[in-house]
């Protein structure tokens, strides 16, 4: 078979250049005579591999030198314990936003830490907006305000963040590096690499470097920030193979001309499959229309028979990971970094044809 | 260059094998038009991969009914926090052995979380040597006894375990998967799978079921036993291609005859480089003889000068990762599975000629 688009949400599509490249030097890296996998993480030739990563992310993003670019294993689920771990302080309170199903699990690993403050709630339209940046007020004596950039299941994105006292922390799994942010305007970002940057295993985090120092000592070393910032993400042996993934696709976006040329593609790519959407009664997009999300775009047809229908002959076209999540059903196709034009515009044509046939 | 022989302490060699499937199917995976990295954890096709992981190490390691089988992130390290925020109750003593570095690691995590008990320490000995099965008394609430198979650094291996009324647990990051162990002997083994069984970014951990129930509530959901058992392994999405390479690492090593086979040929693998090394009093070999290691040969030349100069032309001859490990120094060769009799041969041809030209 021929390559498909791939829209499934994550792990995802990789860009085709940064596979390419890893194809040809997969037996034998830079001469080496191994495998990336292979080498020692202590080794010269590695230490460019994750410095390299480190500096694209940096470029890229417009990373300020007062923050932290960590690589840490274990996926944003991870970071929602490791958070209220570092930073939620005795005699604070975490303050949560709830948009949707990730917002909730970090939630869960906040209340098993200490006390959580649920300060907005999407539960009034199931999940289907995001709140304007005036309905969220924080705590008093809050430790972070912690909100989801992006909810991959719902497909709704925060278009304009809060400004708060407390740090403000965002979960940015489905669009990290997708859109132009201000990092200063944020304690700590962080995300999954599995859907935007990299493969599966591996977790980002851009963080104030200064908020790394308020980790209590009864959490474990391996769990503080503070350890991964003293050795450079390498205090253990690092996903290796993700991180060199990660240099890899930071190279393919900046000869893309970094995140302004790819935002721009991102909300093109989107415009297309919203104007789709927009145009006929047969499609109901699931999101509230100024909360839609530029990532991932879900919607319903008039039966779960009709959806059925279409993501079966979808896959047989080469359309694939349409599927809604388990959770909600209906269509969902997350058009991230790495999904190109083309394969938006594959989907719109088939949505068309579909349509006239049903 | 060609293919060297790699001797690095991890990130380690792959067989060879491995990596050519690995690259044939690395842009197109089962005609699935994708990467195995990009599909769905979700997925059919995934979920056959990482049962066909899980199988090959029950098979492969005699695991019994009543143990699960889990991939997790963090590596060994995170292990070290893990086993006792889940297995250390009140009231309760963790038993550590100390035999050199890693145990030393696991020792710091434990004493965060709780108390523990050094019953034995190898320091006297500067961790050359192990101890005897029967040097190892626990205590009397002992909630668990845990040891290190294998110290990667000293290059020291038990040869003999313990029978414990507590459950045994095993760090084996480095000889997992090299020599037949009874798993009914242990309530639970863990490894960073880069040395023998895969890449960076994994840890796999075979435990008895039962124990993971033991669990405190005041411990995150994501870092609970349970929870993965549970879910499978995938609670979140999991290092997915890492299973993926350790479930080839799993078909190459039933081909070659499973795990008596290659026991024997890591046995004559050792025993090559330490006649070489009894050969003549130009090499010292650092652990005591009757701890030494099949996994990680560790020795001494009369100088450091002579050391560096030895690592440099083994280096160039295509030898590599000979360097002792930055704590200790010397050279140490890492004979791990994936390392062929035939890089073993050529170590020691060149230690021949290195030695008559010294």
């Amino acid at each position: 078979m021929g390559r498909v688009f791939n829209f499934g949400a994550g792990p995802a599509a990789l860009p085709l250049p940064v596979l390419e490249k890893a194809h040809k030097e997969f037996l034998d890296f830079q001469s080496s005579g191994m495998s990336i996998m292979e080498m020692s993480h202590r080794s010269k030739t590695y230490q460019a591999v994750i410095d390299s990563a480190e500096a694209g992310i940096r470029r890229i993003m417009c990373v300020p030198d007062n923050y932290s670019v960590l690589f840490l294993q274990g996926g944003a689920s991870t970071q929602f314990a490791q958070i209220p771990l570092n930073l939620l302080g005795k005699g604070q309170v975490g303050d949560y936003v709830n948009t949707g199903s990730w917002a909730e699990k970090a939630i869960r690993e906040g209340k098993v830490v200490g006390d959580v403050n649920v300060i907005w709630d999407g539960a009034e339209t199931n999940y289907m907006t995001m709140p304007k940046a005036a309905e969220i007020t924080e705590s008093e004596n809050s430790a972070y305000v912690h909100i989801t950039s992006n909810e991959t299941i719902g497909g709704v994105q925060f278009k304009e963040f809060p400004k708060t006292k407390a740090p403000l922390i965002a979960d940015m799994s489905s669009d990290v590096m997708s859109r132009r942010i201000a990092i200063e305007d944020f304690g700590m970002i962080y995300a999954g690499a599995q859907k935007n940057i990299g493969p599966s295993g591996l977790a980002l985090v851009v963080m104030r470097t200064d908020l790394a120092e308020r980790c209590p000592e009864t959490v474990n070393h391996i769990f503080r920030y503070s350890t991964q910032i003293k050795d450079g993400s390498m205090y253990n042996t690092p996903n290796t193979w993700a991180i060199y993934i990660v240099s890899k696709v930071c190279e393919w976006v900046e000869e893309l001309g970094g995140l302004d040329a790819l935002e721009k593609i991102n909300e093109e790519k989107a415009a297309i499959l919203y104007d789709a959407l927009d145009s006929s009664d047969f499609w109901t997009p699931c999101a509230q229309k100024e909360s839609r999300s530029l990532m991932n775009v879900t919607w319903r047809l008039p039966s779960e028979e009709l959806e059925k229908k279409f993501i079966a002959e979808a896959t047989a076209a080469g359309l694939a990971g349409l599927k809604g999540h388990r959770s909600v059903g209906g269509i969902r196709a997350s058009i991230y970094n790495a999904c190109p034009t083309a394969g938006v515009e594959a989907l719109v044509k088939f949505m068309k044809k579909f349509e006239e046939q049903a």
